[in-house]
């Protein structure tokens, strides 16, 4: 079968044996954000081609791909949710006279109420379900939009998500922190500096203005504005994750490099323990949806 | 005299008599970001030409005037700070041949020791002192970057900046919640559910991403997003605000019209009194400011 991931920016697809194992990949930058309206069947035609010539059937996507702004909307799953509920809510495409099947994104509510929604992630959960096993487990996935999920008995029992990428680049490209920030290597002293700040009084939005005043003032160098800039919000966002209660067991984290590995260090000096995972947990996941999706008979 | 609130994006100009009435006054969107490197002499004589060929030789400016960014860098002044003191620091300015002096901004530095600044609110705090004298007081400035002062003993005891306004706009324009967004006019129902969430658990971040979500699931009309964002930003400020200890007196408020109304919705939703002052208050300061300035004789 063939397992795509169609987020926002990227395009990625593998190329999955009976036992969910990868056989092949395409990843580009070739997010739904750069399909024309209407495209996206001449898109994934051109991409995968040669996987439909050998002989493939079965397709699976996740990602932005079922959202309003992609190939066709999917309806919103709502937690608890597991493997099962999730291929059974697949929507089916019509696509190269082949099985083409969307995985739904999923929906949540906070404690006040306020609904969540993810699309792509609930795909890694599974993934991570699939390694985790029936264990309850909390789960960092860290990106533009942060997404903090509780695994129980086997589900995706609920998660909420944290605009923290999002804001810290419209903050450093937009607002009056960016024009101090230089360009710089990342600067950890800074990141851990803005990472302790957040678990102090004044909250965020004093905060923010304090990264100004500590550069204006010359107790910040601009090359760590940014540094110190990423661990204030990711701190931030760690002091709410925290609020709800200090995690049982290790905080379960997958990302990109980059991103795995300055939660981890935010993690580190917040005393909590982690277990770092592969960020290509989504292959996992699209095998295990695959295994009980109503596939066409062959 | 002539006192002058020169900012990043307005310039304001008034004609003082010898009891601090204003006589005569000039309100330009010429703020100090649309003066060339070295225009600020020009740009003064231009505007204020008429007063000063009819006998006017003092001239009192604040504001972002004094910035790095401005005509020359004066120097802040550490709280507390009085009027007295304010006017004992002002930096002399070589303009047309009479006397002219730049106020000083204020720095403070909260619990955690981070530094904080002004520039500009120090002159309508001085202006809302001769007004409460020597009461201890509470003054919320609401703005770009909204400023929370105490009073004390007929002195700015401390204060600490909210990046609220900014916050707001650079999120509206530039992230995915602006997409959503749709002009309107002022939701009142939208903006107090705003300040009813910020008081909920998960966290401004959270909160945010949580704006998304409802204008997505039809929970929050397009034309109530902006308000719903005012709201919740708000809400956050007040909520850091809070944190510290509840007033004890009421809250003196003074900001423009749109903004001095949103803040007042938001105190009473909190149970929170407050006074509303004119906007104004900048003349009154740099009247009260320039009584003790060391002219030079006459």
């Amino acid at each position: 079968m063939i397992g795509i991931d169609w987020g926002t920016t990227a395009f990625r697809a593998y190329r999955l044996d009976d036992r969910g194992e990868v056989l092949d990949g395409i990843d580009r930058a070739a997010g739904i954000l750069t399909i024309p309206p209407g495209g996206f069947p001449a898109a994934l035609q051109e991409a995968i081609g040669p996987w439909l010539a050998a002989g493939e059937t079965r397709i699976l996507l996740c990602g932005m791909v079922g959202s309003r702004q992609g190939w066709v909307e999917a309806p919103y799953l709502p937690c608890p949710a597991g493997p099962a509920a999730i291929a059974a809510a697949v929507v089916r495409l019509d696509f190269a006279g082949v099985d083409c099947v969307l995985v739904p994104g999923l929906t949540a509510r906070d404690a006040g109420g306020v609904p969540d929604v993810m699309r792509g992630e609930e795909t890694k959960l599974v993934g991570l379900l699939a390694e985790l096993g029936q264990a309850a487990a909390l789960v960092c996935l860290p990106g533009t939009h942060s997404k903090w999920a509780r695994l129980e008995a086997g589900r995706i029992a609920g998660f909420a998500t944290q605009m923290t990428g999002e804001t810290r680049a419209v903050l450093l490209q937009h607002s009056i922190l960016g024009r101090l920030a230089e360009p710089g290597p990342g600067d950890e002293a800074a990141f851990l500096r803005g990472v302790a700040r957040a678990g102090e009084a004044g909250g965020l939005l004093h905060h923010l203005f304090g990264t100004r005043a500590l550069g204006l003032m010359g107790e910040l160098p601009a090359s760590g504005t940014d540094s110190y800039l990423s661990g204030l919000l990711i701190g931030h966002e760690l002091q709410a994750v925290l609020a709800e209660g200090v995690p049982t067991g290790p905080i379960h984290l997958a990302g990109s490099e980059t991103l795995a590995r300055a939660y981890a260090l935010a993690f580190t000096a917040q005393g909590l323990s982690f277990t770092r995972h592969a960020d290509d947990i989504v292959a996992r996941g699209l095998a295990r949806i695959a295994e009980t999706v109503a596939w066409s008979p062959a």
